[in-house]
This record gives C-alpha cells, structure tokens and sequence, in this order.
C-alpha cells in the first residue's frame, strides 16, 4: 500500500437543496477527498483551516489514517465559507464564498510529503498545484481537478500543471468550456494533447467516462434512491480512485477500472447525507456490498 | 422467432443539427423502430403514409423482413411532416408539424396481425393505443412509448393504455412530468404503480435505466464520436430492444438485460448519420463488433 498526498481545501458549507438544510457543515474538496481515500491508503492532507475549524471531525480524520502534519491551522483567523443550494437538476448554485484563510494560502510541505507516490491536486488555484507539483519528487501518479472559475481566470497556469500530470479530473460542463466540444469523446482527446495521459469526465448522476492512449471505459452512476446533499460527490469519487490506485499500488487497466467502480461507489454513499456524515461512518462491507450489486446492475455479458 | 407488431408514425422530417441539415428525409418512429427490430425478428408495421412516401424505402423495408400488409397508403394526401432541430445539448425543438394522413390515422389491423405475440405502441395518441390494444389477441409482451403532448392532453387515456402493457419506454424528462419526481429510481417505481411491471426510461447520450419488481439495471450509452443526428435514436433503442426479446422468444431477466444492450447498440448507430441512413446499412457483424466493445468499455469484474 501507498500514500495519496491531496491538496485543497478544508471548509465549512451552508447548503440548502430540496431535502433540507444545513449551516456551516464542515466540508471542503480535501476533506471529502481524505476520506474517501482512506478507505483504501494512507492519506498525507496539505490544506489550512482557522481555529474555528471542526476538532472532533480532525480527531475522527486522524483516527482514519489521515496525516494532518501538512494541515496548517492558523488559529484567529477564520475557515474558509461556502454557501449554496441546489434545485431539482441537483447542480451547484454559489450564494457566498468568504476566503478567510485560504486567501494566503502558499502551502510549504512537510520534507517527508515530498516522496507521497500518489499525488492529488484538488480544484485550487493552479498556481498553488504548480508550487506543490515543484515540491515533489519520485511521483507514480499525479492527478489534478479545476473548476470554471480557474479555466477562465488562470488558462495559462492551469495548462502549466496538465503539461506536468498524469490523470486530469473535471465535469462534463468543464470539458466542454475548454475544448468546445460537447461531445466527450471528442472533448477527452483534445485534453489529453495538453499533457494527461488519462482524462476522466464527471457526468454527476449520469456516471463517468475515461480516456487512455487506445482505450476508454464509462461507468454509468450507482442509482441512489435519495440525493440529500450532492456536495463533495466528485471529490469523493476521486479520492475513492487515487486510494484505490494507491492501495493496490498499481496503475494498468485493470487497477483503474476497478479505481472508478470504487470511486463512484464512495460517491453514491457520501450524496445520501449531509457533508460527510455518511462518509465518516462507512464501513469496509459497505462498499463491498454496494460492489457486488453495482457488478449486478450494470453487467450483461455473465 | 417470433414477429413483433409496430404501430407508429412513418414521416418525411427536415432536419438541422449541429453537423448538417436534411430537408424531407424518411423517419418516423415505426419506421426506425422496424428497421432496428427488423435485424432480430421479422415485424408487422401498422402505419399510413400519403402517395408521396418513399417507395424506395418500402421496397428495402419489405426486403428486411418487414411485412407491410397494416400500411395504408393514401394514395391523393401528403405524408406526415415534421420540421425541427437540434443545438448542442441534442434535446429536439419542433418547429413545424403537418399531421396530413395522420389526422384521421384509426388502425384496422390486418387479421393476420391480431396474435403478434411482441407489441410495440409507438408515440401516437393513446386512444389510438388502445384501438388497437382492444384489436390484439394472446399477446405475450406489450409494451408503449409516449411524449410530453400526450402526457399533457390525454392522460387519462394514457393511464388506461399503462393498466395493460408490460413495458413502459419513456425519457428521463417524461417521467418527471408524470410523476413529479426527479429522481429516477422513485419515478420508475411510481410509474409501475399504474400498470407496466418494467419501466424503461431513457437517458439519451447517458444511457438507460431500466426498473423492475424487485431488481434494476443501468447501462451508460455507447460512446459515439460524432453525432451527426439524434432522431430516431429512442424509437431504434426500441426496435432493437423488442426486436431482440421476440428474436429469442423469451422475457426472463437475462433477455431483457441483452435486449436493452442490443437496443443501446442499434441506437448508437443510427445517430451517426441522418435519418435511417446508417440503420439502412447495418451488417450482423456491425452489431457484434459494438457489442463486444460494449463489454470492454463497461465491465469492470472481468
């Protein structure tokens, strides 16, 4: 087994969908990430959180195989805010985001970070991901994910850091606002000219799709009966496929197909509640469960 | 083999999408949904077109296997007609419809066509559904497909058609209207409340998901590099799917499970070329070579 390091942020959310509500929720892209890796790996998180940040949710991280050594916590000052809802099409909608601490953020790793083997660049500034791209050494796998507001505001960085990795995270909306193709496919090998060996597109509920050099794989979503809340869903999935990859210390095919079974499957678990309530209290045959049943519904030639 | 009885809408469409445009092109749902059941099991076509209607095509549908002993011809009025486009999300917009010929469109089965053990209601008017519901006898699978108009002007008619089929086809958008539910696995199961034991809603690019007493099962699309035109594709998937459970005269799970593969394949053909033009020309070997593709882009418990 391997360590996944992530970078990215730790936050608190306010979040409204059609199933209720909830105020300062602690979330964020790395915590949804870390524990969704640790299933599988040993995480190393590199983030920054105020001293108002959730204790009891660092102690249950820590208790999960999470390092926290690279999370900087600056005591008076204040965690980073997000607040949103969500309508029926079950799309994110920014009301407020307040900074606080991650307005400086300029992560400094830990030396033993600097060897993690399984790398992932949570959707941060991608000047950031370069600055802890440059701080790494003896990598296996680097992945990163974006999102709009850094493919619009910072295009040159963000293709500075797809020049330097291995697996390039994003939703479907994403793909096309980069390429300008709608079609996935078409979109995905357009991606991949700028760097990644390995596109993936988030379709949300609809699954997800990958791309390699001569291959591609798609996955529909795991029916969830009841979306509460899809906040941290894409991140879930990707820290279900980094630890997975990590844990089998592996990279072929068959490890990344096996990757995004179990990445969608962590997904589909986080979405049934708010935050990372579900994600905290998954169990191993949980997920094994879901497995089984995922190979149910979506195989046909048996 | 059994044969399979379609009743639907033969059409001249004109058609605009992104990568061209086609004026008075020969579609129509019973015309898609033969020619991709036609590839399995040998069809009865219930239908009426003006003198105008391609005879060329008809020769080649009757080469087929289709038999169109139910296709009345008028010889003095005009087919039906539909004008519409697509942009990048691939969602039809209508902008002219000439009902012509199927104004007074009322079946009168041919007497050979009264025992089809395989029935497939195309989008018409439920009324219509049901005429020739009450015309069939010792069915084994019936199944029907609506849209959005009648779900809105005749829903009461349309409920009486659900009391008697097994299959319920409709899209992701339909049923959220009838049900206002979005999500899927809580619509499938209202919809089976008021009569089809199976539930088909299609997803289009995303696939289907299909819903039964106590199991599901999902399937992604099959990824298509260029879709040049998205009609048809629903009315293919259900030609290709009934077609292929009368082509092995069986309803147990593994059928419905191939049908709807087989379906999903069928249909990825036809979008990549306007109107039936690919369908036309589709070998046995088309359908197998995507079908063992279709395996390695989905399986992952190898």
């Amino acid at each position: 087994m391997s360590d996944v390091l992530v970078v990215g942020s730790l936050a608190f959310d306010s979040i409204r969908t059609p199933h209720g509500e909830v105020e300062e929720e602690p979330g964020g892209a790395a915590t949804y990430f870390s524990l969704a890796a640790s299933r599988f790996a040993d995480v190393n998180l590199v983030g920054v959180v105020g001293g108002d940040f959730d204790s009891g949710l660092l102690s249950s991280m820590e208790a999960s195989g999470i390092d926290l050594e690279g999370l900087k916590v600056i005591e008076d000052e204040k965690t980073f805010r997000w607040k949103g809802y969500y309508e029926s099409d079950l799309e994110a909608q920014t009301e407020k985001t307040e900074l606080n601490v991650f307005a400086d953020f300029d992560p400094d790793l830990p030396p033993e970070y600097c060897e993690t083997p399984y790398v992932f660049l949570g959707n941060i500034d991608p000047e950031i991901q370069l600055s802890v791209l440059e701080q790494m050494d003896n990598t296996r796998v680097t992945a990163c994910d974006t999102m709009n507001f850094w493919i619009d505001s910072k295009p040159e960085a963000l293709n500075r850091v797809l020049e330097q990795i291995d697996i390039f995270f994003l939703n479907s909306s994403e793909a096309e606002m980069m390429t300008g193709e709608a079609n996935l496919i078409t979109a995905a090998q357009k991606l991949r000219q700028r760097g990644p060996s390995i596109v993936i597109i988030k379709k949300g509920e609809h699954g997800v799709f990958m791309v390699g050099h001569d291959w591609q794989f798609v996955l529909p979503g795991f029916p969830v009966g009841l979306v509460q809340d899809p906040t941290g869903a894409g991140d879930s999935f990707g820290g279900g496929f980094m630890g997975y990859l990590a844990g089998t210390e592996s990279d072929d095919f068959t490890a990344l197909k096996h990757a995004l079974v179990h990445g969608n499957i962590v997904a589909s678990f986080t979405v049934q509640e708010f935050g990372v309530r579900r994600l905290l209290e998954l169990e191993e045959w949980d997920i094994d469960e879901r497995y089984q049943r995922f190979v149910r519904l979506t195989h046909f030639d048996l």
